[in-house]
């Protein structure tokens, strides 16, 4: 295999890039300048060997702890969790949460062979069993897909007997949401959830 | 900043991979074993440093003359001119030219400051000129846009002095084109190039 193919191959294994797409990478990287091409190879390398699992709480980090876990400004009652560490870039872009994370790693889905041990829940547990009740609340913020809720109900059973208040996000109408284009399902959560103006 | 930070600022400057894109892309990159993402960053290496443009005719190539150029089995006589490297991919995977390449590595476009000194536009008068006669034809393969058609009627004025016929490819339906969702020049052209069944 030449050295084109097999970036081009490289390159088709990244999520939504096909082959059509990697080959237009591999000529950009061809056309432009050697020292673009090998920052990129560069940047890549240090990702790859610089960045690992959070101890704590599974984020992505440069360090043992992550910024979040490391930061004692942080409102340590509380854990947020989320699937993936790119939802914990989601939540902090938003700004307002100031508690900590739990990144489970994926979620619970049988058919592709992923249980609960695939998943960092013996870590969730045990975090919060050595707290000694420090931790007061547990946010689920898994997606609003089916295998995200089948998580979700799953961890409330595991976490439930370990005493902190379990809640999970509102559902509801998006903001900037169009009632026209909303699914059935969101609308009626909607309507559940209504509250006072 | 961060390697993950750099990292993303990196792959954004890809084309057709916006921030977002970036973003997933070194997620995953952070998913799986280290292994896949070293291979990643050392196949772009081996491109950015084995890859460059054919001494002869600008293809990509991993020595001084590119494959097609060193196989003296294709017909010497036919040069078929495109604008990027990608292009020769595309004529080659149709399967049936048999002739040489010449790749200009763009097309005319002053407004974005590309004028003929940009492309390989000397190197090809000097290979039809050195050619002593042998070059019988030239295919005109650039893009059927604006500055495509620029670039090939101000190539034609150029070469024409030089003595090889000079053609270009055939403007019409596409195979599996759809009449109603054709454009009216496609038409046009269409009607104006009909041939005896």
């Amino acid at each position: 295999m030449s050295v084109i193919q097999r970036l081009i191959s490289e390159f088709s294994r990244l999520p939504s890039v096909g082959s059509k797409t990697a080959q237009r990478l591999v000529y950009h990287l061809m056309k432009v300048p050697r020292e673009e091409s090998l920052r990129l190879a560069e940047a890549i390398r240090e990702v790859a060997k610089r960045i690992h699992p959070c101890g704590v709480c599974g984020n992505f980090s440069e360090s043992e702890l992550c910024d979040i876990c490391a930061n004692s400004s942080r409102d340590q009652t509380l854990i947020c969790l989320v699937e993936e560490a790119y939802d914990v870039g989601a939540i902090e872009r938003a700004g307002e949460y100031r508690g900590l994370y739990h990144v489970l790693g994926g979620r619970l889905s049988p058919l592709d062979g992923v249980g609960p041990e695939e998943l960092n829940v013996s870590q969730l547990l045990d975090r919060i069993r050595s707290s000694g009740g420090a931790v007061g609340e547990v946010i689920m913020a898994t997606n609003s897909s089916v295998e995200g809720e089948a998580t979700a109900v799953y961890l409330e059973g595991m976490i439930r007997p370990l005493g902190p208040r379990i809640t999970r996000l509102a559902r509801g109408i998006p903001v900037g949401g169009d009632l026209e284009y909303l699914d059935g399902s969101t609308i009626v959560e909607a309507l559940a959830g209504r509250r006072e103006m």
